[in-house]
């Protein structure tokens, strides 16, 4: 089984209702439309990801022989609906931004129109695609931001949440200007640099420290870098100076060394001296453990002579915010708008469009409308997939990228802090969409309130 | 690809250390163990979880033909590492701690034992699998403490980090005492009971409320739960008593409503009264949205009238702690205990034993001590797997649930708490482990201060 691809990552709701769909021969047009509530605390913007995911499962949407035996054996569907479930794809079309763009809260990042029981099967994995890439993307994008000019390099698969979570965290981190992963099967698959050094337990194996160094610069003379924090981190550099002739002799250069622990700040100063004196000025230092963010900002503002970190935990698992409050919404059914009018969860009704209008090179400002509502600015959710196949081939990482960099130099710079700014980037909500909204809560209202019912 | 199982779910510095170990032909015994460092701020003690997926993934440890193709053609490699790669499998020992036993900071709950080459490929993914299960379990543990009695269903898929992450956790939750999942893939592939109900969306493209309850009974008429909160919670709570008879006269019965927004003591206060006064005693409220432990504490001390809950996100995300500060550390190579002594990260050497003794039923204290050691109380480490096969076959869920259910009624009760205890369970180093930790510190400390380098 490769759960990844699987049309039963569904909640069991998800069938329950397409059985109820079956049965009342509800077929027609949905429309749905993933967007975030609201911004985490210390997000001033999000960044949007996965798309690429969502859409290769949309395309191999499709349930297993076994998988429907098992479903038919529960004895909770009619023999008609799996059998009618068999033949299901997704034939639907998909509208969504791109990833890599920078949005906000309550702005549609894509928009599912199919079949009602199509679109609403799907939806359970697209949230989890979605949801996930969008919350790494969001937070690695902090890092890099912090630290321009540094090497950055993705730590985290030991402590990601599972197997997926790591590879796909890799994309999203490489996808917003990080340098490498050392996730070797997210190098593989997405190709995206490796790097990676040694551990401690190289060091700790070996009959002393130096011997350590030594094996390793023979073993990978094209990538000498050097983990220091084993026993003593300026007696390791030191010895590093120490045997840095030696290599050289041999042809192999250090590149670097690696602080993981303690004052990273105060070490990277002392060893740096070290070296330097050692003339070693080439070789870089490489710092880990425990960073994110806000620790590249106070190390890279307190000057210290670092070029390059690797971070995991903390962004691999968006650690100071580890979900968006995210949804996937009916917005029409055949041709009728639709509202959700739960307390505290009350949605914008019918197809949704964002335009962006730019100032002097500057976003400025967004507003959320109607589809066919032809506002200044740019539409930013544009058609991907049409009758359940892609409309252009997979855009690469590498674009990918240059899009993220693109829309950095091109927020508002207050936007750029990592601290949550008072003035939020401005988002309205039409005219149009918002006399819709108020229609339709005053014909449920009268339809639905409990002197009626 | 199936991501879950590959070899490449790896670090690159552990190939590159694999490098180092096979040019200077160091194939000798090593022992890592897993371990937490410390505990987060809201947890007492934290639950095991996550060894079966281990073991899965070290008796099916291989490099595949096309991986190996690929990591020869990066030119990080010789061919005849590459070469040995092709044949290399886990043929090591595993002794653990058993899934649902609890632990406490900086005991080892998993001990490997194999040429280090072996045991050192394998760090990365033992630690991302044992690290997120026992995240979720000690998290989704609080939620089975706080609501005894109650249903409590996972809801968490779509928020979880990835495919993986959303089986795992459902299989996390569960052996905590969860009562079902809404997570098909889960159901199936561990055999987890499902629960599910209806969406919005289903009620949203109904022409009408109680034309979408009706459908949605006749559609699964062993399954009825009704969601309320669409438009307006009590109003469609008239509904479900006005439908309720007509149902009854085709041989249907309500099982259950549900709550998904707003003050959820407040609306199943009110739903109740509805229910009751409409004759509908029988059918159970159930009640979902933004829940955690602490939540489901304050709603099952307010008496509110709910049989059960579904929590999702903020548990299948641990977002109080979304990580646990853990690591899989060697501790022996070719018969010599070894010590990390990185600042803050100083490690205890050598094969270790954790023995638990227990007063009056209860359990009242742990000691850490070295595996020859012979102490007083119960061994938690265990054999479980040989020259790269387990002992035994797959414990089941069944199984881990009522060990999970028998230790808890064996903590001291204090422990109990949502909240940290100021009394820790005391957990104890025993003389001899301290006294190897100080003599090997000593040691390095001569052998690798700056004055001797």
């Amino acid at each position: 089984m490769n759960p990844s691809s699987s049309a039963f990552l569904t909640d069991l709701y998800q069938l329950t209702m397409l059985q109820g769909y079956f049965d009342a021969k509800m077929d027609r047009i949905a429309v749905f439309e993933f967007f975030v509530r609201r911004l985490p605390a210390n997000r001033n913007f999000l960044v949007s990801a996965g798309l690429d995911q969502v859409l290769d499962f949309l395309e191999s949407f499709e349930c297993t022989a076994q998988e429907l035996g098992w479903l038919e054996a529960s004895g909770n569907f009619s023999r008609e609906f799996v059998s009618h479930l068999r033949t299901t794809r997704f034939t639907g079309d998909v509208h969504a931004m791109p990833e890599g763009e920078i949005f906000f809260a309550n702005e549609p990042i894509l928009r599912v129109t199919a079949p009602i029981a199509e679109a609403q099967v799907v939806e359970t994995r697209i949230v989890n695609l979605l949801h996930f890439q969008a919350l790494i993307a969001s937070k690695a994008v902090r890092c890099a931001i912090t630290a321009p000019g540094k090497a950055l390099v993705d730590f985290g698969l030991r402590r990601a949440h599972g197997a997926e979570a790591g590879l796909l965290a890799a994309r999203a981190c490489y996808l917003t200007g990080f340098t490498a992963t050392s996730n070797v099967l997210a190098g593989q698959t997405y190709q995206i640099p490796l790097s990676g050094t040694m551990a401690h337990s190289f060091i700790q194996a070996s009959d002393s420290e130096v011997e350590a160094f030594r094996r390793f610069a023979l073993a990978n003379p094209n990538n000498v870098t050097l983990l220091l924090d084993t026993y003593d981190t300026e007696a390791a550099a030191e010895k590093v100076v120490q045997l840095a002739p030696t290599l050289k002799s041999q042809g192999i250069s250090i590149r670097g060394v690696r602080l993981d622990s303690g004052d990273l700040g105060e070490h990277a100063r002392r060893v740096r001296r070290i070296l330097d004196d050692g003339k070693l000025q080439e070789v870089s230092i490489f710092a880990s453990g425990n960073l994110d963010e806000f620790e590249l900002q106070r190390l890279v503002r307190s000057g210290a002579p670092i070029d390059g970190f690797g971070v995991g935990t903390r962004v691999l698992t968006s650690a100071d915010a580890p979900y968006l409050d995210c949804a996937y919404k009916i917005q029409e059914y055949n041709g009728r708008p639709l509202r959700k009018l739960s307390e505290g969860k009350a949605t914008w009704p019918g197809r949704k469009q964002v335009y962006r209008s730019y100032r002097s090179g500057r976003m400025e400002s967004d507003v959320i409308t109607l589809e066919d509502d032809k506002m200044p600015g740019e539409a930013l959710l544009q058609p991907v997939m049409r009758n359940g196949k892609r409309l252009r081939s997979n855009v690469t990482l590498f674009e990918i990228r240059q899009r993220v960099a693109d829309q950095l130099r091109q927020l508002p710079p207050g936007l750029l802090s990592l601290e949550c700014e008072e003035q939020h980037f401005p988002v309205s909500i039409s005219d149009s969409l918002q006399e819709m909204a108020r229609n339709l809560s005053l014909a449920y209202a009268s339809k639905n309130s409990r002197s009626s019912a």
